[in-house]
C-alpha cells in the first residue's frame, strides 16, 4: 500500500505504530518514553476532555490545580502508595544549572543549588492533595470537596509505548473527600459509571465494569474500579478507574473533620482518572488497515468535503463554493468539516490520506453528479459510496454520522461479546488464551497467590469481578479450589 | 474590618495577599514557590483560558503539547536562551526511589538509577519545540506551522508571590514558524494585539503596547513585543509578550526548508505567553480594600442571588423559588449565577463574603421589596444598591454587567492615564518615582549601560517603547547624550 501502514495480520503492534505516526496524531520525542502529541491528536484529546469535563460539572466537581511537584516526605506519608509509585519516580535534586568552566556554551549541574530535599515529580497526586486538604477540612461544614485537576504526571516506564504507556502523560485525577464511608463509595460508582457512559456513548467501545482484585488494585485503596475494554488483538485495555480510597490518606494526612454530633472522624477519600491511553483504546477498537477511524461524537473533523477540480477554472471555483457553503451549513448544525481544495493533490492521494486520518464522511462534490442534483458520500467505516440528493444533503449527513457511531458501538460489542469465554479447566483456559484471546470467564478460589501463577504462566491477569456479577458455585480453574463466582481474566495493556 | 484584611494604604503587598488567600484564589503548597490554584481561582483561569484559546483558533493557530522535559544537551543548544534561564531550572537527575534500608517506611534516590542524562523541567518550550519542528519541516509546504500548547512550567524563583511569581506556572506558549521574515514579524505583531484585545476588553486593564529594550528582551529573541499594565501602587505590570526570534532557533536546531525556488533557507520563528500571572495584575488593577472586584466577562459568578430567609417557612420557600427562577432565567442568558440560600449564615455575612469575593452583581429578593414588584441589586464596583422592577430584571442585570465591564476599564484607564508623567531631568525622574509612581516618559540615549545604571539608582526600568511613538528630539534624562524618542520607565512587578 501507498500509505505503507503495516497490516494488523502481519504485525499489530507495528499497525498500531503507524497509524499513530502517519495517522498525525503522536510523535516521538528526544525525551526517553515521552512524546508529542500532534495537533491532530490534541484536537481529538481536546473533544474527550470537554465533554468529560462538562460530565464532571454536571455532577458537581470543580477543577483546580495542585503542583506538579511533591516533596519526598509527603509522598513517603501513605506508605503503600508510595511503595506502589517509588520505582517509577522522576526526582528533582537541582535547582541550578551553570555554564561548565571546561566546556563554552555546555551547562552543568550547578552542585551548589542541591536541594535540601528531593521532589517527586507527581506520578499521582493523592499526597500533595491531601496535604492540602489538611488546611480545607475542619467542620463536616467543609464536607464533600468534590474537586478535579487536569494535569501531566510522569511514571518511569522501561518499556513506554505511544498513548499507551508513556514517561509523561496527560489526564485528569478527581479527588474526593467526605464525611462517610456510604458517600465515598457513592461517588466511586458514580464516577466509573460515568467513564463507561463516556467510553460507550461517545468513544463508541464497550465496557465491562467491575471491580480490582487484590493484586491489580491502586496502591493505597481499598477498592478500585475499572471499566475494562477489548482490542481487535484480543488484548484488554483498563480504560478509567475510580478508587475507594478509605480513610488511608486522611489518616496518613491527619485530616480529621468534627461531625454533627462534635466527634472527631477520619475523612473518607476517592480518586478517579482517565488519560491519554483513552486515545490508544480508541485506535486499537476500531481502526482497520487502511488507517484510523474515529467515532463522530469525537472526530476532530467529522467530514471532508472535496471539491472536484479541472482546467475549467469556472467550473473548479463554483465547486469550491458549493463546497464551502456546506462547510458553512455544517457548522451551523454544530458539525465539525474541513474543505479541502489543494490542486496541488490528486483526488485518490486526497481519498487515502482522509481514510488513514479516519474522517467519518468524505463528501466529494463534482459537476456530473451536481447537475444531477447530488453528490457522493463515502463512509470511512464500511467503506460504502453512495449519492444523495443535495437538496436534504445535512439532514442526510446529520443521519449518516448518527448511523456511523452506532455501527462502531455495535460492531466492537460484538467482536467484545464473542470474545467473553466461559472455560472450566486450565488446559482450555491456555488454549482459548492463544487461539482466541479476549476474555476468559472463569472460577477462582481469590487467592492472590493463585491469580500471579496464572499470570507467570500465561500472561494472563483478572482483569475485574464483573459488578453484578452472577453468584454461581464452581471449581477454581488453577486450583480446583471452590469458588462463587466467575471472574473475568485476559492478557492486557 | 472582620473580613481581617489588610487594607491598601496600609500594607499593600498584605493586601494583596490578604485577597488571593482570602478570596479563595489561592493557597501556600508544601511545595516551595508553588501555590494550589483553588477551585475559584481555577474557574477564573478557565474563563481567561477560553477566551484566549478561541482568540487563538480563530487567528489560525492549533493546539498541541511537547514534553515537560527537555534533555540538557538541547536546552543548551539555543545559547541565549540557555543562559537566560540555567539559573532557574529545576532538574531531574534519576529516575527511582527505594526504600531506605536504614530508615523503615522511608524512601530514598536509587543511585543506581541515575539519567544518563540530565533532563530540565522546561522553563520555556523553544527548544523542545524547535528540535521536533526540525523533523516537521521540510519544504514551503509545510509552513507556516502555527502552533499553541497550554502547558505548566517551571522557573526557580528565589522569592515567590502568588499567581505573580511564582516557581511552578501555568500558561500558554504559542510557537510558531515561518517561510519569510515579515511572515513572522506580522505574527509577533498580531498575538501582542490579540493580547492587548484579551486583557482591556475582558479583563478590563488597560494596556501600553510597545517594544522590549534589549536589557529586558526574552532570551534568544530579536524583538520583544510587550502589553505593559499599570497596577494600584503605581508599579508596572508585564502582562503578556510576544517574541520575534527571527532565525535563532532555526540556526540552533538546524530547521531549514526549501523555498518556492528550491532554494535552502532557514525558518523564522515566533514564541508568545501570558500566564496565571495575569491573575495578579488583575486583582492589583481593580481590587479594593473589600475585597476582590472581577470583571464580569470573566467572572467565575456574575451575579449572586440572595433570597431573604425567615422564620415563616412558607415565605422563605416562595423567596427561595423565586431566587432559583431567577438563576435559570439569567442562565438562559448565559449569565452565570448562585443562589445562597444558606440558613445558617446572616444577610451581613454574606453581603461580606461575595464583596470579597469581587461577584460583580449582589440581587436581595425579599418579601416586602417583592410585593412592590422590586429587588434590590448591590453593584461590587461602586457599591451602588438600588431597587428595580422585577418584570424587567433580566434586561436590567444584563445592562448593569455591561456597565460594570466599562466602568472597571474607564475608571482604571483613568487612574493610568494620570500616571504617566512625562519627565526631562533626573532630579523629577526620581522623585515622581517615589511620590507618585506610574510611567515616567522619558528621554533614553539607547545604551543599556544607561538603563541599568538608572535601574541601579532607582529600581525602575524601561517598561517599553510604545509603539507607533512619536518621533521627538531630546537628551537623555540620566547622561544628557541625543534621543529621538521618549520611553516609558517604571518600577515593575
Amino acid at each position: 500500500m501507498s500509505k505503507g501502514i503495516t497490516s494488523r495480520a502481519e504485525n499489530y503492534s507495528e499497525w498500531y505504530n503507524d497509524l499513530v505516526l502517519k495517522g498525525g496524531l503522536a510523535d516521538y520525542s528526544a525525551v526517553r518514553g515521552c512524546m508529542v502529541i500532534k495537533p491532530y491528536g490534541f484536537t481529538l484529546w481536546e473533544n474527550m476532555r470537554d465533554i468529560l469535563d462538562k460530565k464532571f460539572k454536571e455532577t458537581g466537581h470543580v477543577n483546580a490545580y495542585f503542583p506538579l511537584f511533591v516533596p519526598k516526605s509527603l509522598f513517603e506519608a501513605e506508605e503503600t502508595n508510595a511503595e506502589g509509585f517509588a520505582k517509577e519516580c522522576a526526582v528533582v535534586t537541582h535547582y541550578r544549572l551553570k555554564t561548565d568552566p571546561e566546556n563554552k556554551g555546555k551547562l552543568i549541574i550547578d552542585p551548589e543549588a542541591k536541594l535540601e530535599e528531593e521532589l517527586v515529580v507527581r506520578p499521582t497526586s493523592e499526597a500533595i492533595i491531601w496535604n492540602t486538604y489538611k488546611k480545607w477540612i475542619q467542620s463536616y461544614r467543609d464536607l464533600p470537596i468534590l474537586v478535579n485537576q487536569w494535569a501531566n504526571v510522569v511514571r518511569w516506564e522501561m518499556r513506554t509505548r505511544l498513548f499507551l504507556r508513556t514517561a509523561e502523560f496527560l489526564w485528569q485525577e478527581g479527588h474526593t473527600a467526605h464525611a462517610t464511608k456510604s458517600e465515598a463509595v457513592e461517588e466511586t460508582v458514580q464516577m466509573i459509571n460515568v467513564y463507561a457512559d463516556f467510553v460507550e456513548n461517545y468513544m463508541a467501545i464497550p465496557v465491562i465494569k467491575g471491580v480490582k482484585s487484590a493484586n491489580e488494585r491502586f496502591a493505597g485503596a481499598e477498592d478500585t474500579y475499572t471499566i475494562e475494554a477489548l482490542m481487535q488483538d484480543g488484548k484488554a485495555l483498563q480504560s478509567g478507574t475510580s478508587h475507594f480510597l478509605g480513610q488511608n490518606f486522611a489518616k496518613a494526612f491527619d485530616v480529621k473533620f468534627v461531625n454533627k454530633e462534635n466527634n472527631e472522624e477520619y475523612v473518607w477519600a476517592t480518586s478517579w482518572g482517565v488519560s491519554t491511553r483513552l486515545i490508544g483504546a480508541l485506535i486499537m477498537a476500531h481502526s482497520d488497515d487502511e488507517g484510523l477511524i474515529i467515532p463522530p461524537k469525537i472526530a476532530p473533523h467529522q467530514v471532508v468535503i472535496i471539491p472536484f477540480l479541472s482546467k475549467n477554472v469556472e467550473e473548479t471555483q463554483s465547486m469550491i463554493d458549493k463546497a464551502n457553503e456546506l462547510k458553512q451549513n455544517l457548522s451551523k448544525l454544530g458539525i465539525r468539516s474541513i474543505v479541502d481544495s489543494d490542486e496541488t493533490k490528486r483526488p485518490g492521494f486526497k481519498f487515502a490520506e482522509y481514510e488513514l486520518k479516519g474522517i467519518p464522511l468524505r463528501v466529494v462534490i463534482g459537476p456530473r453528479d451536481l447537475a444531477n442534483g447530488v453528490v457522493e458520500i463515502a463512509r470511512r467505516d464500511t467503506k460504502e459510496k453512495s449519492t444523495f440528493p443535495i437538496e436534504s444533503l445535512q439532514e442526510t449527513i446529520v443521519g449518516l454520522l448518527d448511523e456511523i457511531q452506532n455501527n462502531l458501538f455495535a460492531k466492537a460489542k460484538r467482536f467484545r461479546d464473542s470474545h467473553i469465554t466461559e472455560v472450566d479447566d486450565f488446559e482450555t483456559f491456555q488454549k482459548v488464551l492463544e487461539e482466541k484471546g479476549g476474555f476468559i470467564s472463569a472460577h477462582w478460589d481469590g487467592t492472590p497467590e493463585t491469580e500471579d501463577k496464572i499470570k507467570e504462566l500465561t500472561k494472563a491477569t483478572i482483569r475485574c469481578i464483573p459488578l453484578g456479577n452472577k453468584k454461581e458455585e464452581g471449581k477454581c480453574v488453577f486450583t480446583g479450589k471452590s469458588s462463587q463466582e466467575r471472574v473475568l481474566f485476559a492478557r492486557a495493556y
